[in-house]
């Protein structure tokens, strides 16, 4: 018997029926079969993605197909993740903006990666055979959607896009959080595929939770792309590591996101960085992978500032409304184990709201570094709890202050608030701390907040495991390098060559000529 | 109780003793012990090896002590895998050639692969930060050195050399075919690091197949690299898969390495092709990665031509000495197996020599393509045997033909001879061809021979599994970027950054900077 998916409003907790385009029944789970049907059919698109122009129309009509329909996926968006319009709306314009990126980097073609070395009979050791390298697209990609982004980190986001750039189809397994809002997107990407002149399979959908299973086991799908929790991310990776072929598995499972307050910033900006601090962790309901979950900051007076900032922020901070029941249930059992564990103190309690039992409410939790500093009970305060809660670690000197650190599994990001002198100081304390950060996380901040997450060539969003299961990044220009493959070509007559390895470079790729990089 | 460690001398099968200073006991297997103090220790060397001139310095010392001591490590290395010194003076030249390649890698800092984005307060859909981005070493790689290659792809190979060039020191697991070459070799690279002001420990040494396993799974190992076996290569990297804390495993396995001769090549070069596969397969004794060992010839008079002068010039080859006597035994087996599969003639046939026991003779097998194009007891025939012999599939047409690529592993190279006119029809049937051959490995010539691996920019010595396990190659320039991982920094203070991310490029390093790539 089919399995039926349904969309289930955050807000009352009860699934999505009657009136409206999205409401009911939304699809039905994959079989074993349908899984197998979805990948032969993506994998049938492989010849036809090898045309560069059809990717970029593809990735620009899906762009332009999403913000024609914005006030649909928005809408659909809302009423399964309770994220609300302004940010739904801003996570769409992301998302689009991603696309096109994405659409640039195929045009230009930097990511192709070519390198062109010319025969040299007279080379040293041995003579030097014609050699000409360029990236090509590894096959099917498997995406799993993320639950706290249902555009930018799911059918129509990061992984989705940089595949397609890189001329893989894709399936994606849709998040349960929000089925309805992943086959409207899926829709309208195969939708533009088909105006692009691909076939509609490029982009294929399943949803349930064997189908995932199935899919990373499946011998036609050659890598997989993965944005969620450190269990399921885990499982998935094994399984793409057990497979008689293993296969590359991207995936962004957990970080708690350091931050650092120096004595100096306590000093300077006690107030500011309390609020921030709120601000930042509070963003969403605490559903981003980038919310800062452990800050260190100085004992003493100016610590003190900081947290009655923070306490008087975080107080504020409205109820909100999780993901789903689950991570609700999690989120305040989580808060309540930590909160019990022996010296944390509470100073705002996070859980369930009393008004709404959907809602949960922002707290905070703080324990002296020194606890922390060898292992023991308190290791829970080192995991991740997804939601609005955040650990402030009293430090008192940097010794104390680097014992945690040293403790610390790998982060997406780590953040330093730094005094004004702190930053001119390219051999003092700071830039220890800094070279300290930098072997925890993949992106390093300096007096700001991880959360946001610029689409960007320089962008890296990955980092040492957990963070990611692999060196990549899910955003930013080069997490196109992810579904490539180098092959070089020996001494081919250049009518056999690929293009763009053909002397004259007759598409104006970026390449790399016998040392030398030119446009 | 210590384990010793001995040299054999493959030409005798026995120990070897006696006077000399690499006759005799060579080394002790590492204890866990011993392995977890080489990993610490190698692991200390970290912050020094952040210098980027001094890891150029080590690598161009290494060469030429390597080159100072040529007589003795190509004596020591003869003595032990008999592959003779023309050969191993040719490996030593191409030894130093990769590492000072690496060293100018070093030097021109491409491989930090710095993307650099300034602040863009306009930018849409939100104001983007300042965001630069580098890549830094993974810390400790162990390397697991290559049987048939005890410079190359041994201490001082490609592995080691890519893995100091990106900043991370190196523990080498000796191949038991070679340990007293291996002991010479980590001495020079030791020596070459204290020279270049680096810890000794930039290179660690040890022996034992205990003491592989151990290493794999340190938690301070942070990638590793091999050369070798499908099974032994497959566990190794189950291991590291299976840690806490995966890491990348980077191995080469195995290949049959296709060759596709076209009825127009075979007619105008029958002899020609069939003696230059003569030679390639036997090269030394047919103990490389890229040995040709299957080889699609057309049915008809002409590839009867070319089997004919196959038969002759492998008649001709001389016997060899095989890099130990597990590798005779299985060679001698597995050639005797293949040759009494239904179908299979033997108009060579290869096996032990009938002189010297420690000797193999080259042969070679044919059979139908209709034979291998279904799943069956001839499967075994499209499995390396790592020695002199190759396959000669005949095949009728070209669906004949692709039936059988079809169903090949992954492999790193696939090679085509085709016809003079061939190579000039870019949509022709070559180019068709060449398109297949292109999904079947990492490197594709035409009208050449596999064996013989430049050391350029623009190599790639990898291909889909089970030839690596990876995308990465282990030969070329870009074997770097295996080791390491990238940064980003968010708004950091100029004094802060690293001096490869600083505005007005201090360090002359060639950067993207907002788009533009810059020398």
């Amino acid at each position: 018997m089919a399995v039926q998916v349904w969309s289930v409003d955050p807000r009352t907790g009860k699934q999505r029926t009657g009136a409206g385009p999205d409401a009911g029944p939304v699809a039905t789970e994959a079989t074993s079969e349908q899984v197998d049907a979805a990948v032969r059919a993506a994998a049938a698109a492989v010849p036809a993605l090898a045309d560069r122009a059809a990717r970029s129309r593809l990735l620009r009509g899906a762009a332009r197909l999403l913000e024609e329909s914005a006030e649909q996926v928005v809408a659909t968006a809302d009423a399964e993740t309770a994220l609300g319009t302004p940010r739904l709306t801003g996570e769409l314009a992301r998302t689009a903006f991603q696309l096109r990126t994405f659409a640039d980097v195929v045009d230009e073609g930097a990511f192709l990666d070519v390198i062109i070395d010319h025969p040299d009979p007279d080379a040293k050791p041995i003579p030097r055979p014609d050699l000409r390298r360029y990236k090509i697209p590894l096959g099917v990609v498997a995406v799993y959607a993320a639950s706290n982004f249902p555009l930018a980190f799911s059918v129509p986001g990061g992984d989705t896009a940089s595949a397609l750039a890189a001329g893989c189809p894709v399936v994606v397994k849709a998040h349960p959080d929000h089925p309805a809002t992943s086959e409207l997107c899926a829709g309208l990407l195969r939708r533009a595929a088909v105006e692009a002149g691909l076939p509609e399979d490029t982009v294929v959908l399943v949803h349930g939770f064997q189908a995932g299973v199935d899919l990373v086991r499946h011998p036609l799908v050659s890598a997989a792309g993965f944005t969620g929790s450190i269990p399921g991310g885990r499982a998935l990776f094994d399984a793409a590591a057990a497979r008689p072929r293993p296969i590359p598995f991207h995936g962004e499972l957990g970080s708690l996101n350091p931050v650092v307050v120096t004595e100096a910033a306590a000093a300077e900006r006690a107030e500011q960085i309390g609020t921030g601090l709120a601000g930042s962790f509070t963003l969403g309901t605490g559903q981003f992978c980038t919310k800062p979950g452990l800050v260190l900051a100085p004992s003493g007076a100016d610590g003190d500032r900081l947290v009655a900032a923070l306490t008087g922020a975080a107080q504020q901070a409205p109820a909100g409304v999780l993901l789903d029941s689950r991570m609700r249930d999690n989120f305040v059992k989580g808060a309540a184990a930590r909160a019990a564990l022996p010296g944390v103190t509470v100073p705002v309690a996070a859980g369930a709201a009393e008004a709404d039992e959907q809602q949960v409410r922002a707290g905070y939790l703080l324990v002296d570094a020194a606890d922390l500093a060898e292992e023991g009970a308190l290791d829970l305060l080192l995991e991740e709890c997804f939601g609005p809660l955040t650990v402030v670690v009293r430090y008192d000197g940097a010794a104390s202050r680097d014992a945690v650190l040293d403790r610390l599994p790998g982060n997406l990001t780590a953040t330093a608030h730094l005094g004004a002198a702190e930053g001119a100081a390219a051999d003092g304390p700071a830039a220890q701390l800094l070279r300290r950060l930098t072997a925890l996380a993949g992106r390093v901040l300096v007096n700001g907040w991880p959360t946001g997450v610029a689409v960007t060539g320089a962008q890296h969003h990955g980092g040492p495991y957990p963070a990611t299961t692999s060196t990549s990044t899910s955003v930013g220009a080069t997490a196109i390098e992810r579904w490539l493959r180098p092959v070089a070509y020996q001494d081919t007559p250049p009518a056999l060559l690929p293009p763009e390895l053909r002397d004259g470079n007759p598409l104006g790729v970026p390449r790399r000529v016998d040392g030398v990089a030119s446009a």
